[in-house]
């Protein structure tokens, strides 16, 4: 097992990390779990997992919550329903939520967390890769609003994150690859040797390989770790985690979120985000290639040029109505751009359009 | 005007205190508010006071938010309403919400700007003497839930609090005087020149002397704010700011939240708690009689012991199955206790039931 601190003050924690980890829940968690536990899951992992953390955690009190699967079911109505299941079992301010799940779980019971009896707290479980490595660090919690995607929420931070590789065993390729998309990120935008090491371990990792997945589910949290720990409230620095993300939102509303995952979507971003910033031809394709090696798309399919540059504007990052683009001096080298060209930005969409 | 600073780090903000402030609020909010502003408000304010704001702040853009008035009101419903009245305004993460009413209206909206884009800068504007001098420090906001009060919110910080006392000419006696049982409070907790100076200034209080408000509110708020100061997130010192409230809440809940308004039964409270502290006869009768003349009740009418012995236990701020207690070891001087005389509670409840 690998543990790591992420530093916030009085606000941090450990990620704990390995394979079997579930099984050891009851002894690895037993500082920052109570008497009185929200177990909140779906109704994809609950069947799978749910019973052997129960058996782990031992004699408690539980209330448990199985939300709906998918990304349309993350909304403050459902979030309602997980505080009322923590209400009517009676509990109060020493209680803790436990997520057992991937980004949606995750970011909805900690959503309740922060606001039940004002905050309380909360263990993250994570069983997807992304999850893993994007949601266990930053504190991010919230719902969708139905005119966009995470309008609603709060910054609150988990009391420790519990990550077992196996449950990865039973995510689909696909979602896999989608996490994989993230973990490319972090070597991408600051850390070229971690990068090189994908690019060597990444048949390993995509045969789910217990010690190259601790490995780099360890790095990729240690490297989103030390970004957030500069700019906790996403005020500055910490933007240079949305690389790829400004154009894979754009790709996911000009496909009504329905035919990419965000994952795949962001791995389709940080290319066009590569060429947009003018990278070597050589350092693009070497980008290219891992992405495609993790499974990940190489052409989002049709796509309006316009479409697409009304949809960055829209994006949530968007502030006071200028795009921020987060390009790459180098592989391993991003930074935040607010002032761009504009006409390499139309040729970039063109391109990618056609 | 009086201006006094909420010293809590890079959360600290400043309460500005005076008479006809509301016609100001352009000059004296110039730094907290920008050019998205959402205007929370309720149905009895609004038509008050919201146009003398609106002319005071100037030009910007603002979604105007009226809420129904009431205790009955404070949902998560109503709350995800005004963050949708924040989106459909199209507003990002550099709006300000301003909330212009009572208590409730503060706790709401506070709770919106908590909660939109995980969390927006808010400006309270209290309207009643209870919001002026409670809610005014501490950051609570949030909702009511239907099995309990105020079990779901957050803690958000306002960028700054501006009282104007005029707006009180238009609040009813009865809600005055539930706002004076908090400033009476503050005295007897922590501070007995301030009990002793509020013996003297009572009837200028009443008769709503602009120069004894200020002075009052400004001295409340520096009190409530030292006790914050030192716990932030409520989890020791700052509960003898409960003075009173366990026996008050209960009072409540055997009223059905209905015969007494929550400064009242505060009021009542703190006579039961006096009684039950074992002070001397001559400290309990100063402070009934200050109670008294503030307008405040000095029987419960019919209660039950045994019902309210049941509600103590359901506080919430019983923690663990205990109850709590604050106490007076003299006036202006409490503490909080855990460990008290049941059989003296008994005989305390069985006193004011019959």
């Amino acid at each position: 097992m690998e543990t790591l601190d992420v530093a916030l003050g009085d606000r941090s924690y450990p990620i704990l990390v390995g394979a079997g980890l579930l099984a050891r829940a009851g002894e690895l968690l037993a500082d920052h779990v109570g008497r009185d536990v929200v177990l909140v899951t779906n109704t994809t992992v609950g069947p799978l997992y749910l019973q052997a953390l129960r058996d782990a955690l031992g004699e408690r009190r539980y209330a448990v919550h199985e939300l709906p699967d998918g990304e349309q079911h993350k909304s403050l109505t459902q979030v309602a329903a997980i505080v009322d299941t923590a209400v009517r079992a009676g509990f109060s301010r020493d209680a803790t939520f436990v997520a057992l799940g991937g980004g949606v779980v995750g970011d909805m019971a900690g959503f309740a967390a922060a606001i039940f009896m004002r905050g309380v707290g909360c263990v993250q479980i994570p069983t997807t890769l992304l999850a893993q490595v994007d949601s266990s660090v930053g504190g991010k919690t919230g719902v969708n609003h139905e005119l966009g995607k995470n309008l609603i929420g709060a910054f609150h931070q988990p009391r420790c994150v519990l990550i077992d590789t196996q449950t990865l065993d039973t995510l689909p390729e696909r979602e896999f690859s989608a996490g994989m998309a993230e973990v490319i990120k972090h070597g991408a935008i600051v850390d070229i040797d971690y990068f090189e090491r994908l690019e060597r371990d990444i048949d390993a990792l995509m045969r789910r390989d217990p010690k190259a997945l601790t490995e780099a589910i360890v790095h990729s949290c240690r490297i989103k770790a030390a970004v957030v720990a500069e700019d906790e409230r996403e005020r500055g620095r910490r933007a240079i985690l949305n690389f790829g993300h400004t154009f894979g939102h754009a790709i996911e509303a000009c496909t009504a979120y329905s035919r990419w995952l965000h994952g795949e979507a962001v791995g389709l971003g940080m290319q066009m985000a590569a060429e947009m910033s003018g990278l070597d031809a050589m350092s693009v394709d070497r980008l290219r290639n891992l992405l495609t090696r993790a499974g990940l798309p190489s052409r989002p399919g049709a796509l309006s040029a316009k479409d697409m540059l009304d949809a960055m504007g829209h994006d949530k990052k968007v502030s006071a109505g200028a795009i921020t683009l987060i390009l790459l001096d180098a592989l391993g080298d991003a930074r935040v751009v607010r002032d761009f060209d504009q006409e390499r930005l139309h040729k970039v969409l063109n391109d990618w359009a056609s």
